[in-house]
Parts: structure tokens; sequence; C-alpha cells
């Protein structure tokens, strides 16, 4: 069920049957020459969208922006500061929480959310910890690329030039999903470089085209479609342990 | 264009077209028995997405929290306290200027959003101001029913029983955009009760179905067209004013 | 009753009869080439002062710096940004909530402080709404110039060239309360211009003198008083309707 | 000249002649059983007002509430955190730095404000220092009892029972200036007992009237005008002394 | 050179032939039945400043207190929520730029640290993208377990049972340290359980003695002198490759 | 005992006896030709290890930076911006408290800390008197030189230049504890000049070689010896007359 196209009814309703609910969570940065500035964000929002058609998960709208300071140097990159991301996320799971909602699974879709996510995490469990606070209250971090079986199905599709930012995995999963905004162009060198992430004007120096360690050109909606459908097995999976644990 | 769906040379080069950038903000919060939890991010979501088939409106990922803490003892609403509110809008604002842009178009679609976005817009001129920053810069914040001929159209169509939330004006406008997502429930009163908003536990003992001086029972999708195209035309036309100002 | 005049035992035995308080509020910045710095906040300390000579109102010390940052380029003119101005205000209110006023009553003198004060409401609702607080506290904004009664005596007195900034009305209401201090200068033009307002370089290159809309020269210590007898009569009115709801 | 019944005009010809303005600063707090709410601000603000008639210094408003938080348990009493307080602090100094104010003069009326508004100071210099911003602007805290003679001539007022809160000095400034508040109470114990100063139930069960160590009962008007005389001799040699520094 | 035991001069000096700068960082917390409280913060210490001895490495006074509010509800645990944490690393960070340091390698000893460390440097990273400064400033974070040859070591020294918190490695290196300090005591069971990390009072719910996954009966001073070494020379190696990145 | 070098349950069995800790807590700044950067952290750590040997006092980690804005032009220098300082000492007495702890006794090692760590105080009181909690939690500054007996023998061991920053009765203390430390210059003036504290820039404008009225070159280890052995004694018996208290 997508919890924006529920009533507030429907939602005390599945409170009864769980209090597990997913939340999409991304970031919207520039993708390289081809990808949609969206990709982090759609990503999981596919795949978690794709997943409550079969199955009974409670699906939040999409946490659209992240933690994505080092692409500001191109255009449509759209960041959080981490305090400001961490801030956002806390509000987001006390209103969760307020409603009885005792396992939150963040499905991500942005390798740079990571750390800022955990902070998040670890400032809430702090104030419950200060507080002195009973336990029973959990969150949740998962990158959509770490649910079993996608990142072996990646590596059979994209043996080389998977890379880490603007894969070819996540290109396919935005061509799948929207094949009316799939984008062309000549990638040189065909296999972007790889480095360290610092800031903006370091990142636009080092990766000229915005992609890193990858080869976009490999992508292909046939192969995002396989992607969607492992990930989506392997979140229904991965959320019903979570609920149990 | 949709910001997510385009790659950042696309951006690119709409800025050397316009300075101009459409954010829908809204906020996903009960909406009485039939309303959907995320009616006031959908409305300027589809009423920007409308506008930008048939003008060159640039519209950014759908800003889909908000000032929504009266609502927070219905299950589903999500809300951020206004000092996050503002820290996000914020970085969202200090991101587009990054890019060039001059002119944020904040298109709004929750009452309860107003103060703390115009107190967001003060925090960011406030900056300027004690850094002595050349002028340039601007925010608009507009409710999309404040375009021009929603409201006298919203009159004619819902004479009474129009309210303040859960109106039969954004209920018809989601009834449009998601047809399979339409729910229906008896309404008693049939008119809601009007009055003050305070914290989420006295707004719940003051409206008990969550409505507030409505009767969504008049909403349908065809009404709900009606507004869209309505709003999309003032839309095209007041952000040109803007973007002119 | 003046609380800064009071001793604690006075307050303790106000509560008794009364739970409201009534907070002057304002701003300290330019008001042109004729008005006082402190304007925006004298007329509310003015009117509320004057009120609780011939009623049981209890008045706190004036809240006499607000959201001033687009008069910054102005000398005199004092700010706080709306982050700052929220925190103190809700220091101001959780103080007076601890001795057990359930009644907060705002009496503001500057149009820019209004969405900043609704933000700051709406932030210390949240913190009791996230908390599941108890209903009974409440917070109401008055402009002055709202009062019943007040603004269509203003136009009786200033048909044209009232303005939204330097208005006559406030101008009259300090000439009345401080005759020693009433200023003259010729105005060009006679009545100022309107526009939008952004950060302090564009205020100052949009209204050169610090004016909006207004012809200040129309002030007088008469108008001034006949102002105050109305709006004595309204905010008496309004605070004791507020007490009661 | 009191800067809040100047017009901005006014403050600009004053930063000809001198770059350095005076805040008095205090605190609205419980102060036992006769001593009025707003004695800690109303006594710098009666030195500082009284001091410009006869030189020229530039009075701003007075920031009229302090770190109170111990006196919270006396009703009236209105307190700002430190971390609220010291961002308020900041925002009016940087709005008068910004105007070109190189020196500005916080005359204190409240003990409790000390550390806080030394701490206020450091995060002002602090953002310099990091920015590495030139020097040429300072910042200078006096408590009106510090001013040259003030203590000596309290000394020999009220030999016993001055104490350190609710002291006979400071209510006498107060009757001097508010002759018809004046208010009366038997104490016991005549002198009230001292200690240390932690958390408001720590304070109101130590304090159980609410004076530290004093005797109100020894104030008159006649003593706080020669107070007050002493006061501003000594205030205006501290700010041309500090404006030459 | 330790930076405590030097001189301006002495580090004015060290500028000239090195930017680079060593933070040991860790963390005060319980570390099970015979760990001691200072394990995670004693580690990068005593392995940093025994690097110093032989080398040119520049090692600042140790950050000891980090991110371990899961360990509160054990006596001596002292904790800084992530905020607190991250305002704290930029204002070392900030200060030692200042100098001109732009190599910050950060030797970490306590996993729970990473997330926050990581999400302070993304948001010193973003105040310099949002500034538009240019490249040239880095942040690195080692955990000292994770310096080429540990891991192996470890591995060889505690085939099984070496678990994640207060594993026999940690206890080991402190042993050799601090032999004064050597605790016992009987393990029950011999290796601690391992699971999820949330808020203190589930953590010693779960972890009865503090313990994760861990049997440090294992250690001994003469394990701790091996480990010492090779992460002193892995160290060294690796503050050579970031100096030179 | 030290805590970082005890158990948890070490600390839980010592809070059968006492709910009094020790912190040290000092800055990592410039102290002129010859002292270490180190001084205002070691002294207090140095006295508080030494006075464990003999009582039973508990001693945490060293609290190693504080407030050093105005040293930050000399290389070195370490600086937590105020509001940085309040919040890390406010967790830190948080977490202290959590275990029972009810006196938190911080023995500081830098003048320019007082300000700010009494403000964090408040802010913890202010927090508690808000929230209208029991009294029975208390925090105590003091500086080591003011210890009973300290500044007697320190005016009799330097009866000229001992100053205010980097004198010989600090830089003593570390020679005796460090005596491999032990630099050597010329001075220059041989007693520096004297003045007020503002940012960097102006600090080093005043105070060349970073000494405030001191003269260094008086100190020797054995002096720094009695220093300690005095404030050792004065310690002790101020921690237990806190304790009682």
């Amino acid at each position: 069920m997508l919890l924006a196209l529920a009533t507030g009814a429907e939602i005390e309703a599945h409170l009864e049957r769980s209090k597990t609910v997913v939340i999409p969570i991304g970031s919207n940065e520039q993708h390289g020459p081809t990808g949609l500035l969206g990709t982090d964000w759609l990503c999981p929002e596919i795949i978690a969208h794709e997943a409550q058609k079969t199955s009974d998960l409670l699906i939040t709208p999409t946490f659209n922006i992240g933690m994505a300071q080092h692409h500001l140097d191109f255009p449509g990159t759209i960041a959080l500061r981490p305090s400001t991301f961490m801030a956002a996320i806390g509000d987001w799971a006390r209103s969760l929480a307020h409603h009885g909602f005792t396992r939150l699974y963040f499905l991500n879709g942005h390798g740079g959310n990571v750390a800022t996510i955990e902070a998040a995490f670890s400032e809430m469990y702090a104030e419950a910890s200060f507080a002195g606070r009973e336990r029973g209250f959990a969150c949740r971090l998962r990158n959509w690329w770490d649910l079993k079986g996608v990142m072996p199905l990646a590596s059979r599709l994209f043996p080389t030039g998977h890379g880490s930012h603007a894969t070819p995995s996540e290109i396919a999963v935005t061509q799948w999903a929207y094949p009316d905004s799939i984008k062309s162009a000549n990638y040189a060198p065909q296999i972007a470089p790889t480095g360290p992430i610092r800031e903006a004007r370091d990142f636009r120096a080092r990766y000229a085209d915005g992609r890193m360690g990858s080869d976009p050109g490999q992508a292909s909606p046939e192969k995002g479609g396989e992607l969607v459908a492992k990930a989506v097995e392997g979140l229904i999976a991965d959320v019903a342990a979570f609920s149990a644990a």
C-alpha cells in the first residue's frame, strides 16, 4: 500500500497487522551525461512501489533529497547538509513512531547517504538512551543494491564498468521505469575514473562528466527490469526478517 | 521539464533560457475519511507536472513533507517541526541558487505551511542581509488555490462546504489524477466544524474525523480536471510574471 | 497590571483570576524620514499599557526586537534572524506556561513578524504534539491594526497614502505617546512606492527613504489618540474572547 | 539619545561622531516580596536613559529578558535558555556592527547574565577568528553596580544586608524611578540566606521568598537617586574610556 | 611530535615540512567485565604516540569521547550525541585548517564512531561546496584495526571469539600499554552473543556483560605489543600515502 | 581512580561510595615561546591524577579542548566555539548524571573557559527548571589556581611577572610533570604586556609572542612540584566540601 494514496483510517487498519513501514530514500543529483537527476530516489521508489503490488508492504512518500554536497557543482543537484538531513529523518521517524510504527525500514538509493542516515539513527537512539526509554523501536538502512541477489546479478550483467556513481545498474532501473526519458551520449573515457569524494570543486575536477568508475552505456530497460525483479524479491524477504527481529 | 527526469546538462541548458524554477511543496497528512494522505503534496505536483507539458517550466522533485504537527494524532501524518522545515527549505534553495537560479517559485498545497515557508524565506534573506549580499535573488510562495481563477471556480463548483481542510477542491484534484484511489465514506456531519488550529490533541478533539469546514462528498474527478486546468493556466502566467519581476 | 512593575506574589494572585497574559511584540527598525526606530514595538506597548489602566489585563515587558532583516541597510535597525526570534519567543512562552498561563496573547506591531511568530507557535505546538501533551494551552497573534475598528478608523483618517510601512497610523500613535519626539521632513515622493520585500540591499534600492506606500505627513498626535482609543477598546474585547475560547 | 525615539537618519549622523552604542541589558525575574519583576532590566535602563540626558551616549532599546532559569518557580519570571540568549545577543550585535558600530557596551543589571553574555561575546569573536576577520570590533560588559563609585556608595548606604539578589541598591533605584510602584512587606528573616545557585526547584527550596542575602527593607527612593547619580557619572566615564580603547 | 607537548613555534616549523596532522579519536565506554572504559581512545592514542617516536608524524591531543549512546546503561560511559560530536569534530578541523593543515587524518578506535565522523566530514565539505571554496583540503578516517596487516594478525592471534566490542585485540593493546591496569573475570558465556545495536536499554538487554561476540580472555600484553607494532607500521605508511594523495 | 583505566563494574562500585566525579577540563592553545600547547589541560590532569593516588577521587578522561578562539592565529591552537563547547559539556554531564552521579566537579585549567562552562551549567539547569525536575544535581567549576593555598604560593614563588596567560605557575606545573619537554627562549620583553581579549587577529597584534603579563622564565620543575602538592591538597578538600554540600 502506498501511504500517500491511503487514508488515515487505512493506515490505522494497517497498524493492526504490522508495525513496519518502508521509507524509500535517495538523492537528487547529477548522474553523468545520461543518468537522470532523480536516479537515486527513483530507484528505491520504483522497487518499493513494485514490491507493494504483491505484498502487504506499506510505503511512505519518497524522501527524495539527500546528502549530495559533492555534486553541487553540477546543475540540478539539490543537497541537504548532513545536519539538516538528520533533523528531517528524525522528524519523519518521530512522526511514524508516534503512530505506533516500531520498525522503520529505509530503502536507500544513494551511497553518499549512508553515513548520515546511520548518524541520524544514532541521534534518535541517543535521545532514547539519555531518556531511559524502553526498547522496542528500531530503524534499518538497506541500500537497494545490497538486497539479496542484486549485486550478483549486476556483476553478471555488467562484469566491468559498474563503478559506484551513475552505474549501469541504477541507470537501467530508471530506463525500465521511465522509458520515455532514456538519454544517450558518448562517454569519454568509456569507463570513468575512480577516487575519493571530497567537496564539490574537487569532485568536478576529478570526475569531469560526473560519473565514478562506471560505463552507463551498458544499461538497458530489460536489464533494469531484471534488477527490479530481483530487488523486489529481496526487499520483501528483508522487510519480513526485519519485522520479525 | 521535470528536473528529476533530466540530466545535469539539460539543466545547464535550461539555465541559459531561464533562471526560474518551480518547487511543488506540500504536506503528507490525514485528509478526513476519504482524502488521500498525500493530498497536499499531490495537488501542487499534479498541477506543476501538467503545466510543464505545455510550457517551458522547470519543475523540481516535490517537497512532500511539511508543517503538519496538528495532524499527528491521525495515523499516516508525517510532520517536520518548523525549524527542521526551514533548514530543509534553506538547503533546497541554496542548492538551486548555487546553480544560478535567481527565481524560486514554491507552489504550495498546504495552508499550514505558509507561515513556516515565509519564515524560511526570511531566514535566507537575513543571511544575505547580514552578509551584505547583492540583490537579485528572490523566492515566492503561491498556494495553488490562490492562482488566478481557481477560487472563483471552486466557489462556483462548491458554493457551500468548501472549508479549509480536506476541501472538495483538493480531493477533486487528486480524484482526477488518481482515479483508482477514490475513496468513499459517510460524513457526519456533512459539513465539518471550523475553529482554531493548535496542537495534535486539541485538533483531534475538535475535528473528530479530521476535516475542517468541508464537505468532500461534493468532489468528482471531472471537477478536479476543471480545477487543474484553471490552475495550470494561472501557474504559467504567474511564473512568467515572477520571472520578469 | 504591568508585569514588570509587579512582584511575583502579585502575579501569583493574578493567576487565580486569569490564565491570560498579553505580550506586546514588535520590532526596532527604520521608519522612514520621520518615523521613530521604535515605532513597531512602541505602538503595541502604548496600546497595551493604556488598556491595562482600565481593565484587568496583565502586560509583560515588550518584546522589542523582531524580524527586520530587510531594514538592515538603514542605520538603527536591530534584527533577529527568524530562527533566533522563534527560539526566543519559545522561551518566553515556555516561561509563562511554566507559571500556569494557558492563553498567551501576542499584540504585534510589525507585519514582518507575522510569519515568524506563527512559525514559532507551530514549533511549540509541534513539541506538544510529538510529546502527546494534553490540550489546553494556546497562543494568539493579533496585529494592533487588526483589532476591531482600527482599520476602518485608519481608512477614514488617511483615505490615501496609508501604505504598509511607516504608515501615518503608526506614526500618529507614537506622536500621541511621545509628543517630544515628533520629527518632520519633506517627503519625495509624497506617497512612497510599493513592491515586494526581499533582503536589505533590495529593500533600500526599492524604497530609498525607507517608506512603503505611505505618506506619514498626515499623522498627528490627535489622530494617534483616536487610534489608540479604538485599539484599546478592541484589545480588551479580543483578549476577553480569547480567554474564553 | 534614545535610539528608539530617533530616526535612521539621526543614527547615521551619530555614527559620524561616534561608533559606540550602549545596550541596557537585564532580566525579568522575581525579586523577593517587594522587588519589581522588572528590577534587573529597569535599573540599567534607568541609568542609561538618565546618562544620555547629559551626554552624547546613544542608548538602544533595553534587552529585557535574560538568564533567569533559577527563578522560574516564582511566577512572573521570564527566562531565556543560555543558548537562546546568546543567539539573540549575537543578532543584536551583528545588526549594530552592520551599521558601523565598533564598540558595543552592554550595561548589565543581572549577575546571572554575566557568564552567558561573556560566552555570547566569545561566540562572536570566534566567528571572527575562524573567518580571519580584521580587528577593530569590540564588546564590553559592565554591571551597573561595578561602575566606579557605586559599590562604595552602596556599602555606605547599606553596610549590612546588601546581599546579591533583591538587593536594597537595586530596589532603591527602581523606587526612585517608579515611586508609584513601591511595595512593602515584612521580611522573615530580615536578611535572607545565601548559598549556591542551581536549578529552579533548588532555588525556591533554599530561598523561600526569593531574596539572596539581602534586606531590601533598607531601600528608599532617595538612596536610589544617589545610586543613579553615581552610576550615571561612572557610566559616562566608562563608555568614554571604552570608546577610546 | 606530540602537539600538546610542543610550542606554537614548533608547529609553525612543522607546517613548513608537512600539512598533515593525525588526530587519535575514540570513545570512553564500557568494555565488558575486564576491558578498560578508555579502551577505544587509548588504543589509537597508544598507536599514534608510538608511531611518532620513529617518524615525523604530528599527533594532536586525543579526541576521547565519541558516539557511545548504546553503552549508556553501563556506568562510566560518556557519550556525545551525533550532532554534538559533529559540531566538535568540525571545530577541531576548522582550527587545524586555520593553521594551514590540509590533510587531517583521524585514527579511530571505535566502530560506533564511523558513521558520525563521516557525516561530520560531509558537513564540512558541504560548507565548502555551498561556499564554492577551492579544493585542497581533505579528511580521512581510518580505524586502527583496518591499518595494513592488523586484522590478519588479529585473526592469527584470535582465530575465534574476536567479536566486535571488547575484542581481545583492543584489550591486548591496552594491556601492553597499561600493564598495571589488567583486570580479570570469568566470562559467561566465554564468547559473547552478537546482534544489532540500538539504544541503551536494548543493548544492555542483549549484551548482559557488555561484550559483543568477543572472548577477551585471550588477550595478553605480548599480543598487544605485536598488534601495536603492526599498527604503527601501517599507520606510518597510510599517513604518507594520504599526505601524497 | 582513573575512570578510563577502570571497568564499568568498578564505577558501579564507586557509585555505592560516592556520587561525585571530577572532570579535568582545559584547552589546547599556544602558551608563548616556551609553554606547551597542552598546558591548560595538562595542568588540571596532572593535579587530578596526582590527587587520586592518595584519595578516593574518581577522575574522568580530560576534556582537553576548550574556548580558545583568541589564540587561533597561533599554530597548534584547537578551539571549540562556545556553542559547541556547551553542547559537549552538556553531553558529558548528562552521561554522568545518567549513571547516578549528582556532583560534577570540573577542575579547570583555562581562564578563557570560565564563562562558557558556567553558561553550560546554566543551560543544563535551565533544562531541569523548564521540566520542573527535582533538585539534587549540581555542577561546580573550580580553576586549579583558585584551590586553597595555590595563589598565595604562586605569589610567593613569582612575586612579579605572574600574568594571566603562559604564567610561570602553569609552565612550572608542566615542567614538573614533563621534564623532557622543557623549552627555553629569550623573552622580549621579559614581562609580557596586558590588555583585553578579543578575536584572534587582535590578540596576536597585542601579544606578539602569545604571553599575557607573564614572565615564564621564572618557572622550574621544583616550583611546579610545590604548586602541584598544594593544589592536590586543596582539591581533595574542595571536592569533599562539594560532595557534602
